[in-house]
């Protein structure tokens, strides 16, 4: 079985920056960065130490592995302008399936980190789930190999599981964000600092490392204190978007408790 | 001023047990804890190595200090049973105003840490901010001095300042740990692990220690990217009350971009 060694970047959004570095810092060859933007491309294939294009027509051969980090609307453009033949491709999204390489590609899977990235703060790819999954039990190793060696976290999930995680997903962190962007924007309308709320978000996301969220459920809603509630719903009575959100979530929160 | 080194705590729950190893770690004497449940109040005294009674009319006199840790709905009746003449009252409520002492206290004050409390972590109290407010400049002082004790970060904030505060709380902790708790049931119901989500929640939390919410926000919902949406909502056809959720939010969401 060949090892990945080489490896190809087609995308240099925050997945592919991200994972361009581990794999480096863990000793793989970031051969070519590819992306529709020169300055992307340019960028990190600086960042990498490489070389970069902006014509899918101008990848390198011979690569072990072809990394399609790109939105997913951009997923089929990219793939009807690559030659896939004797190509190992595997994509990074949590929504789209495996199989949309089917009939393109000689080997083919999904390298899909389940962690949100950013170009402004570095993660420690150590603890990040890495799910993995492709077209054979060879290649499936090959993943894995190439997974562990960046993350002690790594598991094979089909594509079906892949899209309920990522379903999952938008509930622990996309819309985790934004209640704090509602907290940030409460809080600079009184002229009160954010940073005040900085200790109890942390202390919330680190208490269900160890006990279940639904264990974890505290608050007005939470208690029936509908006092407070009301209270509450006074004070946002100049904000209906932010009053509906409040009110909807509060229900659903005391719903959850019978 | 007579600082402050002797103080008895009026409640069991979980601010109370946190707020009196913190002081007594740093070097108070909790000198007798008070709660309605015996069982409580027994506990808590045994943990702190001090005296408990279930009668507000055995309250030890001459304490420096009368923390007031009890739920808001309880506390009238805590008020209207203390003998409060020359004592120094302060509770540790995010909602309510420092009025409820006027006419029953001598000195009285607000002691709110802004932190979630659970007997089940210990959290560290050197970085929760400790919101203080009292009737006099000097117990002010003297709550700032006893607050400094167990943190890095006091701050004087008024009852009205206080309640906005306890409402961005409860967007910047109680909703974000019910979204955790759907994304609980979402892997559970798929037979996942949720272990695979907890750094995923981590990092969403430590990222805007550093960058604002408003500008860290990311997803299906923020990007606009409507085909992903439309698969999540089919996956949560049976789960109506969660798929309510999902479309408001995201609604929400994408509504907050323009």
């Amino acid at each position: 079985m060949q090892k990945i060694t080489d490896i190809v970047l087609i995308g240099a959004g925050n997945v592919a920056t991200n994972l361009g570095v581990a794999f480096q810092e863990a000793g793989f060859n970031i051969v070519q960065v590819y992306s529709r933007s020169s300055a992307s491309a340019k960028k990190l294939a600086k960042q990498l130490n490489t070389s970069f294009t902006t014509d899918l027509e101008s990848l390198v051969a011979g690569a072990h592995l072809y990394i399609l980090s790109v939105p997913d609307n951009a997923m089929e453009m990219v793939l009807q302008n690559i030659d896939a033949k004797g190509k190992f491709l595997v994509h990074t999204s949590g929504s789209l399936s495996m199989q949309i390489f089917e009939g393109n590609a000689t080997g083919f899977g999904v390298f899909y980190p389940l962690q949100t990235f950013s170009k402004l703060h570095k993660v420690d790819f150590h603890s990040i789930p890495v799910c993995v999954e492709a077209n054979s039990s060879e290649n499936i190793q090959r993943l894995k190999h190439l997974a562990n060696s960046i993350s002690k976290n790594v598991r094979i999930i089909g594509s079906e599981q892949r899209r309920v995680l990522h379903l999952a997903a938008v509930f622990a962190c996309n819309f985790p964000n934004f209640m704090y962007s509602i907290a940030e924007s409460i809080t600079q309308n009184a002229e009160l600092d954010f940073d005040l709320l900085k200790p109890l978000i942390m202390e919330t996301a680190e208490k269900v490392q160890f006990v279940k969220p639904s264990e974890a459920q505290t608050g007005p809603a939470f208690r029936g204190d509908t006092k407070i509630m009301e209270k509450h719903m006074e004070m946002l009575v100049d904000a209906p978007e932010i009053l509906e959100l409040y009110q909807l979530v509060s229900k659903k929160i005391s719903k959850s408790k019978s």
